[in-house]
């Protein structure tokens, strides 16, 4: 599992040859997620000036995980976890693209795309930290462990509140409906009933509002 | 200082209304960052094709900090705190404005513009969070911890590799020479050996490639 903040074990005795050898193939790694930055999302950023990418949402995300902990129903939660693995949960789309939470067709192959590019990129590290890689992505697809509850939370509530800022854009352009909304959020109540609760109002104005159908 | 995974020390007998003034500020907070999307770097992405804005470059160094920790000289580094240093470590130039790093006038008032901005962003957060910000953010500012020496160095080495990689673009377009950057990145030996071996060697690299003048 993720490595502890006082228990970064690389070997004390390694050569620098080995440590050369990491450090490269660290950095392809770090150059090619560089790419990222160009997989565009359907969310736009709050001012509706245009949409939003996998790089700027991951950097939200990680910022909401520890201004929002304090709200989720999870006793303990790993807050260095957590951010991991929003930090790196859509580097597959890298090769597998985006694909829009609403789009069922894009849905059927979703898996085996994402799996692919996990496949090529994550290897691009050193074998153990390839690993932790795989591990925090699949913990995060699982949605099982109190972090990625919370992780899958916050993925919800994100796009929300930029879709509410940006008056519904993204919703109209796709005729979403409130039914669908809900049906796609109500993940969001597995790991906190305030946040929940709060996505709920949040729905309920931006219908009355007109940015969502009813 | 920063709180722990085990320590969400949300007062459990707090009261609904309490607890939902607290969720306004932090979402109020949440939205207004949403602004470091928009604030553009002199750094071009990896392909050139565009610069970078503070929100990716921040999600960048969030992801490095976990992958290249192991090279840092310090005996204990606290992850999470580093991390939650580099997520908000450009949040002031959404009022206060990137300020170019060889850019010798706008340096002149930029402490006064960042404190400002500092003051008004980190206001719309409950008090114990805006402290925590202001805490994060002078311990990035004044490079003192082994946490800020590790993300002062990243937040270094990151543009040095997409300068490199879209062949000098911005050094170019600014005409920067190698003695600018070496004085400007030194920083990186504080903190990590091996980094700054590693950064060296791009900037031969770089000369003799054509990408960054001698």
């Amino acid at each position: 599992m993720g490595k502890k903040a006082d228990e970064i074990d690389f070997p004390k005795d390694s050569s620098e040859k080995e440590r050369s050898d990491r450090l490269k193939k660290q950095i392809e790694f770090i150059v090619e997620v560089d790419k990222l930055k160009h997989i565009m999302r359907q969310t736009y950023l709050a001012n509706g000036t245009r949409k939003e990418n996998d790089a700027e949402h991951s950097w939200h995300l990680a910022l909401m995980v520890f201004l929002l902990a304090e709200h989720t129903l999870e006793p303990k939660i790993d807050l260095l976890r957590t951010m991991k693995m929003v930090l790196i949960h859509d580097i597959v789309e890298i090769d597998a693209g985006d694909t829009y939470c609403y789009d069922e067709i894009a849905a059927l192959d979703k898996a085996e795309r994402e799996r692919k590019a996990a496949e090529r990129i994550f290897n691009l590290l050193p074998s153990d930290q390839a690993e932790e890689m795989w591990e925090l992505w699949e913990e995060f697809e699982e949605v099982r462990t109190p972090e990625a509850r919370f992780a899958a939370a916050l993925d919800r509530l994100q796009p929300l509140l930029l879709n509410y800022a940006s008056q519904g854009l993204s919703w109209h352009e796709h005729e979403v409906q409130r039914s669908q909304c809900l049906n796609r959020n109500n993940h969001i109540e597995n790991s906190s009933k305030v946040l929940w609760d709060y996505a709920l109002q949040i729905l309920d104005e931006a219908v009355k509002k007109g940015y969502l159908e009813d």
